[in-house]
């Protein structure tokens, strides 16, 4: 990260496509805009054959009008690269440009993000076009920021032209120096893969049941984020060359790309698209489903990147592609309400998307604020609800940071190394989602912690509860932090398969959970995956609370007199066996699951963990969730209720609902979908 | 159409391919479908190799011995041309002619259906084979008409051969005559697809998430039914050239096919193949079923192509490739229902598929009249006793023609454009089954009515009721055609997202429902997709009725005096929103629906809209169905018995049997699948 | 078979990688595996690379160091060729030797298997790799024999590269002569596809809509069996060329591969790999499902091929790739359980796969015997106890011949013409696992028999009863060789859709069944597929007991005064028809049913057919499986306990359980999964 990004106030903004509507509604869109209490309006981003019309012909006639309309009528426009869609002058040249199914078949002209990152021709004209317009935009005065291309890795998140097998062939170059590092990495002495060229090496290709080699597709990830960040950098070099005031930042946030490492060595600060209504049409048939407040997990992640951050496209009306993603309207309510949930988790600038529903092509069901007619609708009055509010409430909340005491960590390598793995692999997220829920609906605020190679002490105390379920790839450095961590006061929380991978994906000749074995106090004796015909077992909590349990069962021996069996198995042939463990390990504590936790486990923990939950404070139901932001001291709890029913909740110090100035003292009736922002 | 094929009797025929059996068997097999009471039998159509065993090499011997043999025993002959099977040597030799899959895979050698409309050389190839069985058989006595290939489009009914996308270019070119207005109708300026150069403009090909343009695709629709008919109308030309009184048909009906245009562009009259078993073995999931009887639907639909019009393929036993579609033999007393079922809906002239079940290839499951052993069965004496029936009313009821007041309009724009459109396209087909459920159920008999850009106010005049759900694309020609309709005194009924769309299927800057603003009397005020985690609404029918509903909801704003709300939403956030009007215009009426139809809902219009159900005639059980054909003042009523079981009726004035000449009057039994044929 | 193995006592070993593990370890191993009653251990067979680095370079020294050290410590190396797994220098070098899908896409390097049979470069170098280990092992005092490839037809069992196209065409040019002899046997003429050129000739490819010609079909299938075998024979004929003492075998058992004539035609003896969990983690929803006793079907059908057998891959723990096949742990006592159902069926070796779980690669969730961390677990105790006992019976056993009365009849060509048959092929399985599941519950040891062009009236007079249901072909020879099996005293069963096919899956222009009519004493009258919509009809047998049905119906009409009506449909419209009849020919009887077979019947015809289910020396409850092996006129019983609870039976004349010496009478407690060897 070359600058930091920070906004004075909270300001709303909204994505507006002016190729796509006659001229003439120009000015007429964009007062209403800022009538509407919008700044910011992003423009661009899929207009490369506007701006270059043949190959090395530029015009900016178009946005030049458009920027100068909007800048005159007191917006501020953020400028898109466009190289998410290639025109189909440059495709239809340059067929290299083209991502390929793993089977060969290319992508073509027809839909958005067809490219692949590692085609010389691609990086060559993409390079012209962004150096062309930050040339010409650098100056201009209504251009605050840059938005590189749009939702790298989004529709497609592998890649396998001519350009990317050979790229790959050079980064394991890189990475390896020599074939035999390379074989022993990927443990090709299995099944006689052993690599005896460069040049037989490739990325994964059609295997016969679809099972190429683990670790060698572990790398084939590692390569593809290395890939996306390459080029976002690219674009950010060049854009920075040309500019001075404008920031650069680019809207994620999809898989196969590290988005931490691409925000620290390329952005200025990240921008996030929230969708929340993806969760609501889901047939989400968890336990207690999230359903659109799924969505505060991914800010919290997003967080976890930019601790203030943007939203450059917030859901703000039905969705749905013409052939897929359909989705029902956000109720009466939802849109103000998924704003806040952004605010909520550190955004302080939030643009919706998209002004006006498309009137052609693949998005005419992703409506915006307006509707095609343009007659004013339900939809408007609320955003510009949202709006007055913001104005109240946007200078002191704007940069106020998040408070969590617990965190959930992340990881690259085990994300990536799960989603390979159907073994162990689909714990990781199963135990997230418990984790979260029981933290939500026990109004424990909580952050996600992203844990890589950088990571320090420093940052891990800053969590008194760290929640670490199912990572397989625990290196020694790693095993090392953590017991550092815990040593000096941090709870660590730890499920079954963890440990025994090393960062290539192979599997360390050591009993579980590897070098965790100090920490923990545990190895684990014996296990089993869930057994189709059997009865599901389960724990006694402490000798007296059965909690049901699911997908897998380690059976765990004591390895340390400091090592506390909290929890049995029982209904099952591992009778009695211990499950779950705490070790006292210097001033904190190591628990140990061997299996995956559930929300009751999770709740049950929660207690023994003694977390923060704010019931001295507030007294509040479920469906409604508790946020806080400060500032130089001042604390702004946010109440989001994602019922649509009417919640009563209690606040038992009085406080100023700083969205209203008024004061709210005990019981109070919150409606449905209602936020409460206070001081 | 260039002439008229007219029956002066029902008549029935048999296929047969001589080419599969010992030409031993023949002389026995016309004998025996003479006697069964057959007139015509079908030949030829598969028979490529064996008319021209190398390129430009032409042998008819063994057609002209069977079609000799046949016309000897009083047998006409209906004659295949064999385009619909190329041989191997020619797909061999010109691979160009195969059709390819989207992503490139050809199609080979194998199955059936396989060649492409638009290659250069199975034109010429297809042209050849013709021009010389035209001219052998042009003046044959045996042979009495031409079916031109066989089900066209059936199998696959898309096409992306070199020579298709080559044609397509041609035929974009030819329709916009610029790229600017290709552009426009495609909307292409929506994630940068604008074309540049012709050469990059091509059919749908593989993208991304596989969502290519929808206008392109709707596009693509157009040509796949032009390049069908213009490679039809090729056949048939030459066909023309040289015979004088052989008729020129082809055997449908399948999808993106305007069989309409095709009809009156190229044939005398149209066929259909009538499999009601399919509509046994899928198992319905639906509300009511029909089974067998939704073939009552596909064949109002060919009556809308051809008032009167053949079946060359009716089903005649269990059915089943080798590989799929496996089905259970019809039951004792369903090869006669399914006859009159052909019959009372216009048909005049029925051939059964097939006269023994072929002993090899894919079809050795699609049982023929008589089976593999030849010996007597159950199947050949049930079509013997139709053959002697139809010799008592055959010419009384030949030419008569379906009587209905009510229609069910169609539209191809419409079901190409809902075909590919998740969000509001699957609303339409739910929409006509409730409808023709409900009709059915009722005994109101129906047509299928398409509207097209030659409709004109006399042809809607016929009705006095139609029915036209969810059509999206409604253009200011039909708005205004619609509005004429009413004003005379029709009663017009539509649905939920209708009038949205223009011609290209982009959507109309305007209010819902577009140009038809003025003859709904509404606008629609907000929408939603059913929400998959909330409560159904339903529809408080005047005042009283509950309806549940399904799928969309549209509040509707009334903008006209002489609108009515007849049913307000309940159970929903939108609670007593107007969401079914009726608007008196002119002599006429026309209710709208914010919502999707069911069979509750459209009985309850049934009352409303006073159409004849002829309760004063008949007191008639749900699973008889009425139909009526009319000719020179006199009805023929046919009642229909789908379910295996007797069915009390009554006939409430004498009328006479003519299948058995027996009087009928007040309560009678009528026995599983049994068929009466009053006067 | 060249020459017979024959096995002096019962031995035990195990799969080894030496390639896998630090060289240190080796030692440790080999004792270790010594220690723990082993004899033999696997090696080699996926190495390629290590024994060949690059074409043509030899390099033997890791395995002959591994080799001797596993000598010196009393171990005996079976050595596997190492084809399954071509090197990548080969593949990369020579693509032409890649298996290919019928779309064209080559699988590539990367996982295993990916070759094809026919490419001459693939007959090249697996040759000379062959000849290089021959040659080099040959009198090797460690090795004693050999196991060709790995798993022949695993992963994949259709293959269509180029090579294989070319292959086949001259395999059906040898088999058909002409090109008439060949359209004749795969009734081209139907859907004109008539060959008129050797060159239009391949192997199936990709037709519209996935359904290429049948009988082609059932000819690419004997094609594939033939290039595997040719491949296989390539290989021993090599190893015989330079050894002498060593035996050759392979380890199946895979489809479209003819194990019968491989063995017959290649091979010393037949081995197997037996996974039992499978059976465990597949969700079997069928009617009293089998679970892991299924196998004994599996080894039912391996005896039938080698009537001693070897087990070259027992399960020793849960299995699963990385990717799928995930499996829970087998629990305590059914490692022990499935090693001894291996031995009740015949294996006089049984090898476990494998030592030690891999550490990487596609299998580190395959777990061996040993944990990844070398450390002691119940896995290998269990093992030591299944050694131990072993010792005690080895000998007796060792060489004893599996006792059956009765049989179910197996072939080929109906395997594999019914794989593609979606319309009469799914029956046989229903019908085989019903009769297996009848005899498994009741105690009634049965065998698999192969009825093959080789078959003879000695093979057949071994068994009192004979299954053979929904044998759809049935030549005159082998309609004639069970009418001498029935005339001479053999009770034969047969269900509904039983010989109306010839040799090329064309069906005979006579009734059902075909040349079975004189054996049967019926024909087929009428018939149905099961019909969605319609009650399930219902058997009544021998007037008084209602027996469900499922799947097809024929109605029977009695054609020879022999022949006994034992079973009449009801609840149907054929109420009332014959469905199960017994007709008494010379000293048997021929028992046809018109349907498919239930447990439920097959109960019923047991009692019919009297056959010996030990009730007079054992009352066992259903959960435990009979199986004898007798030698020298001893019989050795093994009672096994498939359930996890504990069973009560009763052994009712003194007998031993050789396992323990312990003698055994009257009632007795078997725990769950335990095992008696009774003598």
């Amino acid at each position: 990260m070359t600058k930091k990004w920070t906004a004075e106030k909270l300001t709303l903004g909204v994505c507006y496509y002016p190729e796509h509507w006659s001229e003439e509604l120009w000015e007429d869109d964009f007062r209403r805009m800022k009538e509407a209490g919008f700044t910011y309006v992003r423009m661009g981003e899929f207009a490369w054959t506007i701006f270059e019309p043949e190959e090395g012909v530029y015009s900016f006639a178009l946005f030049d009008r458009a920027i100068e309309k909007a800048h005159k009528l007191g917006l501020k426009t953020v400028l898109g690269t466009p190289t998410a869609t290639p025109p189909a002058w440059l495709t239809h040249k340059y067929p290299d440009v083209l991502n390929v199914s793993q089977s060969g078949i290319a992508y073509q002209h027809g839909a958005r993000r067809h490219y692949n990152y590692n085609s010389e021709n691609y990086r060559r004209l993409s390079s012209a076009i962004v150096t062309e317009m930050a040339k010409h935009y650098s100056y201009n005065p209504g251009v605050v920021g840059w938005q590189i291309d749009n939702e790298l890795n989004c529709e497609i998140d592998v890649f396998y032209s001519e350009a990317d097998h050979f790229a790959f062939r050079k980064w394991a170059k890189e990475k390896y120096q020599t074939l035999d590092q390379l074989n022993e990495a990927w443990g090709t002495v299995f099944w006689n893969q052993t690599y005896t060229s460069w040049d037989q090496v490739y990325l994964t290709r059609t295997t016969v049941p679809n099972s190429p080699n683990p670790h060698h597709m572990l790398d084939e990830k590692r390569f593809i984020s290395d890939s996306a960040i390459s080029y976002a950098k690219m674009q950010a070099d060049i854009i920075r060359k040309y500019t001075s005031n404008q920031w650069v930042t680019t809207n994620g946030m999809f898989k196969h790309l590290d988005n931490h490492k691409l925000t620290n060595e390329v952005l200025d600060f990240y921008a996030y698209d929230s969708y929340p209504n993806f969760g609501r049409v889901l047939e989400d048939k968890s336990d207690k489903p999230l359903r659109d407040r799924k969505w505060s997990w991914n800010l919290s992640v997003v967080r976890s990147i930019s601790p203030n951050f943007a939203i450059f496209e917030q859901q703000s009306g039905p969705g749905g592609w013409v052939t897929r993603l359909e989705q029902p309207s956000p109720n009466p309510g939802q849109l103000r309400l998924w704003t806040y949930q952004s605010i909520a988790h550190g955004a302080d600038l939030v643009m919706y998307f998209r002004w006006r529903t498309a009137t052609k092509g693949t998005e005419i069901y992703w409506h915006g604020i307006n509707d095609y007619h343009n007659l004013p609708n339900r939809r408007i009055k609320e955003v510009e609800q949202v709006s007055k509010e913001i104005q109240l409430i946007g200078e002191k909340i704007a940069g106020a940071t998040y408070q969590a005491e617990i965190a959930i960590v992340t990881n690259y390598d085990n994300e990536w190394d799960a989603e390979f793995d159907k073994w162990s692999g689909p714990f990781a997220s199963l135990s997230i989602e418990a984790w979260f829920k029981a933290l939500q609906y026990n109004h424990v605020p909580v952050d996600a912690y992203n844990l890589n190679r950088t990571s320090n002490l420093e940052e891990l105390k800053k969590y008194k509860v760290m929640v670490y379920p199912h990572a397989a790839i625990v290196s020694e450095q790693t095993a090392n932090l953590l017991e550092r961590y815990v040593k000096q006061g941090g709870k660590l929380i730890l499920g079954c398969r963890t440990g025994y991978k090393d960062e290539t994906g192979q599997v360390y000749m050591k009993a579980f959970p590897g070098y965790l074995a100090a920490l923990t106090g545990i190895s684990v004796e014996d296990f089993t995956r869930e057994a189709p015909f059997e009865t599901t077992p389960i724990v006694i909590y402490k000798d007296k609370t059965e909690i049901k349990t699911r997908g897998f069962y380690e059976t765990l021996k004591v390895e340390s007199k400091d090592t506390e069996v909290i929890g049995r198995f029982s209904d099952c042939y591992f009778e009695g066996k211990p499950g779950l463990v705490k070790h006292q390990f210097g001033e904190g504590a190591c628990y140990y699951f061997g299996g995956v936790f559930t929300i009751e486990l999770a709740e049950n923990l929660l207690e023994e963990i003694q977390i923060n939950n704010y019931n001295n404070k507030f007294d509040l139901p479920e469906s409604v969730e508790l946020s806080i932001r400060k500032k130089e001291g001042k604390a702004f709890v946010f109440l989001l209720n994602y019922s649509h029913e009417m919640q009563e909740l209690e606040v038992k110090e009085e406080m100023t609902n700083i969205l209203t100035g008024e004061k709210i003292h005990q019981k109070i009736q919150l409606k449905g979908y209602d936020v409460l922002v206070l001081e």
